[in-house]
């Protein structure tokens, strides 16, 4: 999206689509896209949209401004000193960032500028991560004595555990090569490039089946916290279900014959 | 092996053993070793006889002809499009996947060319895996429609859940080099030292213990779900074992005397 | 801690103190640090000393003379051949390390010359290490005969499966370097500056809210086991907890003030 459209959106949350690509773009540049309560409302909402969206190939959750996204709105969390308000503030934005993992597509982040604390979590939350060589990422809040406990969770399991501490006990800056080396992001591109980046990624996976991508995103998370012979019954079940398909078939023979397949999304 | 032999070999499968060392090759060069029923069949026969086998040290699965493997044989999927027959093939492809977690030595990858699909899930499967320097990996059932389920269990226990998603719905390529970084292959060789490269490593093992790399090669596989006090636990009582068996007596003493120990394999 | 100190020491476990870091000193140079009974009882206790004492702020784990840690004691092991003893020492030393993980407060090890078996498992129990350049790593028990169980238990927490098998198979030494790519240490150092990495980490901990570190510590660790629902509600709740505490109001304050916080360590 250009600089002119997050400017004159009104909306804290902007969606585009385009063949089949939603994008959100988070859009509180003056806050660094601070995820408020408000914020989080309008991304869970959005999100619960797409769920039953089945025109919707892939979604980028993308950032206006400088940054992508710094977390937390510290503002709003110091005006509401109670418990109550933090556990149901907490529960929220787990809500959403299991919302992301629990979509039917692959969720992509486009990440610039920097990542820190729920910002970090939103990126570790997606399925795929696309950052520009610039990007800089922290689980900050221990510098404002908040222990980054909900970002650990979705960091711990993309990251190793020592890297991951080190990160979540010093509040430490790492670069896109590192966040690279330590999974915590997919690809990196040039600055310049980023949004060709992200665009060549959507556009492979919107150049395939629909339904064996969909098919792929539910049973890629769900087999995760199985024991191997339990995945291996669930995922064998899900793949003959999937060569049950037209778009399998369709595929299988375009490839046996050297033609391009045309899916039927079925 | 020669490529004399794999050219002349009647077998899909090959078997040959030297020293402990038993090399199954993958013989079907021209279907880039597909893992046909037959071929599934073939290898879960050989890895049957294996397990009964205590003078084997280690067990490599080499292939014939250009490519490592190239996952299972469409052509043959295509001809029995019965939901009955594709749980029963992703149930036998996955019980040969078992078979070489469950055998009770340490299975070596000798990787060249190419291992996509499931051929890339047969590299993940085994305990090691030695990749010549220009070979590719990837997991490409997304490209007909068919997102490789089964490889995805594999995959996802080798390497960090965003690289083996971003593999797995765009059916990309990666280099030996990110193979190594993303702990999906444990050595890369220069393609002219690969044989030299997987000796090597096959010599390493040879050279220890029979008792000892069998009670490891259990322990590493079961322990890895269990929680770290039950983790504890059994590691500490198969550790007291393997110190009350002949080898590690000598061993010890051999270390602490300063000379090679001469094993008794108990 | 000087090379005069360690040299004087009679203890073979040095305790020093200053600001809130607590370094434990392993001091059996000439036995490379070999975790022998007396060593580990020494280890239990300090650790249990270290769980009550609230002004403690992260505990470094660091070695006298040429190596960090050459593992368990072999000559005391051979002089004791029977099961009993054996499955009475791996479970002593199995508590130690579980007890690194436990500890209220950050765990580092500052690794130097050579870290092997339950060397190399010290390391990866803490919680972060740094290490020097020169720093070499090995699960090496299978040299004598004895497969590094309980080590696995630790290194396959941090390190992934092909990577830390191919270590425990073969007994291969890996580098710093290599180290730091496969997750068994956080931070690698030049050798001349080994003492002023660990010091830059200690102080970036040591500058943080006490009461946010003791409270990831706890969290990070418990909700690794956890499924992503049951890991959410635990974290969301312990960062609910944490927000109410003094240092949390305080620090965020601070932030949105522009000075520096003080802590109150509540």
């Amino acid at each position: 999206m250009s600089a002119q459209q997050a400017l004159s959106g009104e909306s804290i949350l902007l969606r585009e689509e385009q063949g089949g690509v939603v994008t959100l773009t988070l859009n509180r540049p003056a806050q660094f896209n601070a995820l408020s309560e408000e914020m989080l409302s309008a991304l869970q909402e959005a999100l619960d949209d797409l769920k039953q969206d089945e025109a919707v190939r892939c979604v980028v959750i993308a950032a206006s401004g400088k940054a992508f996204c710094a977390g937390h709105d510290l503002k709003q969390m110091r005006a509401n000193p109670r418990q109550d308000y933090y556990d149901a503030l907490f529960a929220q934005c787990s809500q959403v960032m299991q919302a992301i993992v629990n979509l039917p597509v692959p969720v992509i982040a486009r990440v610039h500028g920097m990542a820190t604390a729920a910002g970090c979590q939103l990126v570790a939350s997606c399925d795929l991560a696309v950052a520009a060589e610039s990007v800089t990422f922290a689980v900050s809040g221990i510098n404002v004595g908040l222990f980054c406990s909900t970002p650990a969770v979705a960091l711990s399991r993309n990251v190793s555990p020592k890297h991951a501490f080190d990160m979540l006990v010093t509040g430490r800056f790492i670069s896109s090569a590192e966040a690279l080396s330590f999974g915590l992001v997919s690809r990196v591109a040039p600055d310049a490039e980023l949004d060709e980046a992200v665009e060549a990624l959507t556009e492979s996976i919107c150049a395939k089946s629909p339904v064996a991508i969909r098919t792929g995103k539910a049973m890629f998370g769900r087999q995760r916290s199985m024991g191997l012979e339990e995945a291996y019954a669930y995922a064998g079940n899900i793949m003959a279900c999937n060569m049950m398909a037209e778009d399998a078939a369709e595929g299988i023979d375009a490839f046996i014959e050297k033609r391009k397949p045309v899916w039927k999304g079925r």
